[in-house]
C-alpha cells in the first residue's frame, strides 16, 4: 500500500505547507513533529546487547566551552579507564601490545597467539576512535587488540596526535607519515586500514590524501560508523537523536570535540568531512552501523557514494545498536560483527 | 568516547533498573522514553525525495475491522489508481505489458522496449506488494514495469491470489506454481525472483517452499524492504514508529492486513515471517531499505541471518527514506536503487 500513501501524503503536502526553497543557497526544508515515544529493549538482539541497549543516553546537548587544561583533565579521565580496558582485553585474549616509534610517530604493535599461514605477510592498520579528542597512548589499542583476536592477523595502532595540543591536520599527517613507512616493508595490497568512529572518518580522510600524494593504496578498508560529516547534516544526527544511547546527539560534547578537532579549518574540507571528498578509486571497504546509530547516514552517505564512486563496498547494518556497540566484547553481537569484517579481509586482501 | 559513555550507562542501568527477565519465556525488558522531537527535511537527498519525505504521516493506528464486503470496496478503492498509475508508467517508459496465465495463475509478461544480448535468455519473476492484501490486478505491475525498464530484461509478475477470499497460503502457492512451469522454459540460475515489501516476504517464504519442494533455486534475488515478521517484533517497529511516512505504524490498516492475510495460521510461521524459516542454501541475495523505513530491522534482520548462514548477501540503505519510497519513479534514487539492482543481476544471473 506504500505507493497509495506516499502520494496522498505528497498532495496533502502540496496543498498544506508553504512551497519549499530547494534549490536555493539558502534552504528553507520544512520541519516534522514526532511525538514522544516508548522504545521497548528488543527481545531481537543478546541478553548481553540488551543491557548495553536499555540505558537511556545519560549526556547532555548543553554548549561545551573549556580552557586547554580542563581539555586536558577530562581527557586524562576519560583515557585512563579506557587504557586499562585494552590492558585486561589484551590478557584476556592473549594478544600482545608493544610500543613502538615510526616516523617519529607513537604505534602499538597487537600481535594474537597465534597468526596462520594465509595472514603471515598481512597487516591490519588501525586509527582509534575518540572523537579525534579522546583514546590517546594506550587507550588507542582497544579496538586493535579485538581486531588482531578474530582476524588472528598483526595489527599495527596508530597513536596520532590530538587536541588541544594538535588539532588538524596532525592525525591525517601522522597516519599518513606511518603509512608511508608501512608500504616499505609491506606489499601495500596486503594491508588494510581501518577505524571505528572518528576512526572510520580518519580511515576515509587518510586514503584521501594518500590518493593525492600519488602513494599507493591499502588492499582493503573496514570504515566503521564512520565520522563522515563533522556538520550536522545527515538524516540520522535527528531521527536517532536521543535514541542512540552512546552519542546521544551531535549537541554538546560531540560538537566541542568536532570544534577542537577542526579549529580554524572549515568542517567541510574532505580530510576533516570525508563525505565531501573524491572516494573514487578507493579499495574495497566493508562499513558498519545500527539501527539506532547516530551515524547510521554517516555510515549509508558514505557507502553510497563509494558504489556510485564504482567502488566495491559492503554495508552491515546490525538490530538495534547504538554507535559503534558492535565493539563491546561482552556481547557475542562483537565476534559476528569483527568475524564479518576478518572474512572480508580474507577475501579482498592479497598475500 | 563511545566505550566509556557506554560502561558508564551499564553501570548506571545496573543500579537504576529492576534486573530483566531475558532468559525465561516471559521477557520483561526495560522501555525507554523518547521525547517528542523535529525532524528537518534531510538536505543529503535530491528535491524530488524531498517533497516525499517532507509530509508527516496521515494514516492511524486505530484498530481495523472491516466485513468482507468492506475489505472488497477498500481494496477496489486502493487499487485502482494504482493501476492507472501502472499504466502511464508503462507508457511513459515504452514498456507493454501483456496478460497471460501460467499454471491457472494470472500472471502479467512485462518486456522493456530493447533487451540486450546478454539479458536475453534471462527473466526477473516479480511478486508485488501491498500487504498481501492490496495491488491485485493491473496494479502488480508497478515495480516490474520499473525493474524491467532498469534492467533492460523481461519480468513475469505474478497477480498472485489475496484475501479476504484467499488468505494464506494461496500467495505461495500461487507463486510456487508459476515458478515451477517457468522452470520448464528457463534455466533457473538466469531468472531472478524480487518484490518490495510484501513482495520481498513472499520472495523469501517462496525461496524456502521451493526448497522444501526440492525444486531449482532462483539464481539470484532482491528483497526489498520485506515484511519479514509479521508480529511487531524488530527494533526498528518501535524507533522509526511515526518517523516513517509511508507504513507510519504497524498498529493500525498494516496490523489489519497482517491477520486478514494470516488467517488462522500462526503469524511466526516460516511461510508467513520468513525470518523464523531456515534460509541457508539460498541464492545471491540483494536487500534495500532506507533510514527511516518502518521495516528496517525486518530488512538487516533477515540480511545478518543470510550472511550467517553463509549465503552472499548485499544490503543498500537509502538516506532520509521510509518505507519503499526507492520506487519512487519521480525522484532520481528510483534509478540508482534499481540500478544497482539490475547490476546485482547482472553480476549473479547466468546468461
Amino acid at each position: 500500500m506504500h505507493r497509495v500513501d506516499a502520494r496522498l501524503s505528497v498532495l496533502l503536502f502540496a496543498v498544506s505547507i508553504t512551497p519549499m526553497t530547494i534549490n536555493g543557497t539558502a534552504q528553507t526544508l520544512p520541519v516534522r513533529t514526532i511525538p514522544a515515544r516508548t522504545l521497548p529493549t528488543p527481545a531481537t538482539v543478546s541478553p548481553e546487547m540488551q543491557k548495553l541497549i536499555a540505558p537511556a543516553w545519560d549526556g547532555s546537548t548543553a554548549a561545551v566551552s573549556k580552557t586547554t587544561e580542563q581539555w586536558k583533565a577530562l581527557i586524562k579521565q576519560t583515557d585512563e579507564p579506557e587504557a586499562k580496558h585494552a590492558e585486561s582485553l589484551a590478557t584476556q585474549l592473549h594478544v600482545s601490545v608493544k610500543e613502538e616509534t615510526i616516523a617519529g610517530v607513537r604505534v602499538y604493535r597487537v600481535k594474537p597467539e597465534t597468526i596462520p599461514a594465509e595472514n603471515r605477510n598481512r597487516l591490519l592498520v588501525h586509527v582509534h576512535g575518540g572523537g579525534y579528542v579522546y583514546f590517546g597512548g594506550m587507550a588507542a589499542t582497544g579496538e586493535g587488540i579485538l581486531m588482531a583476536h578474530y582476524a588472528q592477523t598483526e595489527v599495527l595502532s596508530i597513536d596520532y596526535r590530538m587536541p588541544p595540543d594538535f588539532p588538524f591536520p596532525a592525525a591525517v599527517e601522522d597516519s599518513v607519515a606511518v603509512w608511508n613507512e608501512v608500504i616499505k616493508q609491506h606489499t601495500p595490497r596486503n594491508v588494510a586500514l581501518f577505524g571505528t568512529s572518528a576512526g572510520g572518518g580518519l580511515t576515509l580522510a587518510v586514503v584521501i590524501r594518500i590518493k593525492e600524494l600519488g602513494l599507493p593504496l591499502p588492499g582493503a578498508l573496514m570504515v566503521g560508523t564512520p565520522w563522515s560529516d563533522l556538520t550536522k547534516t545527515g538524516d540520522t544526527y535527528y531521527t536517532n537523536e536521543f535514541v542512540d544511547n552512546v552519542l546521544g546527539s551531535l549537541d554538546g560534547s560531540l560538537e566541542a570535540a568536532a570544534k577542537l578537532y577542526a579549529g580554524t579549518h572549515d568542517r567541510k574540507e574532505p580530510l576533516i568531512s570525508p563525505i565531501y571528498g573524491d572516494l573514487s578509486g578507493f579499495p574495497p571497504t566493508i562499513l558498519l552501523s545500527g539501527t539506532r546509530d547516530l551515524f547510521l547516514s554517516n555510515t549509508v552517505r558514505v557507502h553510497q557514494k563509494l558504489l556510485q564512486s564504482g567502488v566495491h563496498a559492503d554495508l552491515l547494518v546490525f538490530e538495534g545498536q547504538s554507535h559503534a556497540q558492535y565493539l563491546e566484547h561482552d556481547a557475542p553481537e562483537c565476534a559476528i560483527a569483527l568475524g564479518e569484517v576478518a572474512q572480508f579481509f580474507g577475501r579482498n586482501l592479497d598475500r
